[in-house]
């Protein structure tokens, strides 16, 4: 029998992950299929009784989707510039916290969960002052300065890369990448000319029907490609600032080989240490004592 | 009952139509969905003659997917430059011939079915000097001169529209296009700033969770901006080209549009009539008469 102190959940589209926690420190840890889009509104309350099944009754601190409108309640977005600890939202009727979404006017955008992470990041690093990078399949790229969340862009880098490498024609042709000599060309390339990397997908298919083009390789190209689109738009970012890439994925390795080539200082995070350093600051707000 | 001198068959991924022809003249159309992504090697000889049945057993002039290696036997692509009237190869056993493909080595690329539209174009004008821009879902630009593919480049806009529109997170906000101003803004901005383009699809997710942007609008957007990276992509075939467009579709008129608001003359072809030209012209290639 495991008493936390509190519960951490890591609430997105697909999953639900939460912790049991005593402070900061992990007593247990499980993760489910039930994220907000298989949800209904009435199968929040019992998914969340099942994830944390023996664990009492503590506080719950959530972030992440399931403070979307079709969440288990909206948990409104704070507009940017704003302090990068979120302000939160109760459930009524349960000790459920959810950590309000960023949103930003003009461009347009919208962060949900990855407020929370750049408040673990800043939590260990009050004085950081730089970009945030979070990979994911919306990659979020952040500006943080004065304990504040400045501005965004998300860029839709990832999606595009499963939906060309799962179901485009380039799927014939597309495997897992193995070609680091061929990303980092293609990344180049698109990064100096990115309409031509937009133009030159199609290529990747007919070498490989006119070459045998390994299908390895057409895949580490096809992320280069659009890493590199996705750099050369993100460049007001990353250019002369340190950056903090938070994630603990392939993904990210691959964000700070790229940014490391072209001269960015670059420091790494672990996603699920700032996550829970995000939701533990949260907890403390919430009267938690640890 | 119809008595064809010949039958033209364009015959696609997902498509087969068939026309009954007695010289140039159309006695009879039809359209299956028996397309080369459906059958395999023993399906297309009975597909052919169900589409065709009571049309007697005239000469079948093909094109498209129908020959490529997983078709019903291979029409080897003719590398480029080559002459625009394609070759063809029979397939054994039976009165059809396949027009083969057009290959380019570097950079590389393929096309199949184009070539015949080609030929047609320039069966009704000879001297044709300029571009071939055949939208759809990878569209082609072909430099064409002397009678002969020069050289050309597949875009694949058509099919990440459609990934992006129908199974992104975008599709929760993008509709049908129907906002000409915003597919304008978007194209242009895409064409001078492509990278900034591909960092802004997420804007349109964002825009209508924050300010309700009508689906209509918001597919304008995203067509533009797409068509705007290919533009900028493909700049080195239309910059001060004439070109002609192969198409009967919404997509060949924003094409046009586009085009157009850069200053390039244009003409328009239809898609089916340059089809059918171009077969014709492969049916007298084979002895027939008219």
């Amino acid at each position: 029998m495991i008493e936390p102190e509190w519960i951490a959940a890591d609430w997105g589209t697909t999953n639900l992950r939460v912790w049991a926690m005593r402070g900061a420190e992990v007593l247990d840890r499980r993760e489910t299929d039930r994220g907000m889009g298989v949800l209904d509104r009435e199968g929040f309350a019992p998914a969340l009784a099942q994830a944390t099944e023996g664990w009492g009754d503590a506080t719950v601190i959530a972030c992440g989707m399931v403070g979307a409108r079709q969440g288990w309640i909206e948990a409104p977005y704070a507009p940017a510039p704003v302090a990068a600890t979120p302000a939160m939202v109760r459930v009524p009727g349960h000790r459920v916290w959810i950590a309000c979404g960023v949103s930003q006017a003009d461009p347009a955008d919208v962060m949900r969960g990855e407020e929370t992470q750049i408040a673990g990041l800043l939590a260990a690093r009050p004085d950081f002052d730089g970009v945030v990078c979070l990979p994911g399949t919306h990659t979020k790229w952040v500006r943080v300065s004065a304990g504040e969340i400045c501005h965004f862009q998300t860029v839709m880098t990832g999606e595009i890369f499963a939906l060309l490498s799962r179901q485009s024609v380039l799927r014939h042709s597309v495997g897992d990448p193995d070609d680091d000599a061929g990303f980092d060309a293609a990344l180049s390339d698109a990064l100096s000319q990115p309409h031509r990397a937009f133009g030159g997908l199609f290529r990747l298919r007919a070498e490989s029907l006119l070459t045998d083009l390994a299908p390895g390789s057409a895949g580490a190209r096809l992320s280069g490609a659009l890493l590199g689109l996705e750099l050369a738009a993100a460049k007001p970012y990353w250019l002369g600032q340190q950056v903090a890439i938070v994630g603990s994925s392939r993904l990210a390795a691959l964000y700070a080989r790229a940014l490391r080539a072209q001269g960015v200082e670059v420091v790494e995070a672990d996603a699920e240490a700032v996550t829970l350093a995000g939701l533990h600051a949260l907890w403390k707000n919430t009267g938690g004592t640890s």
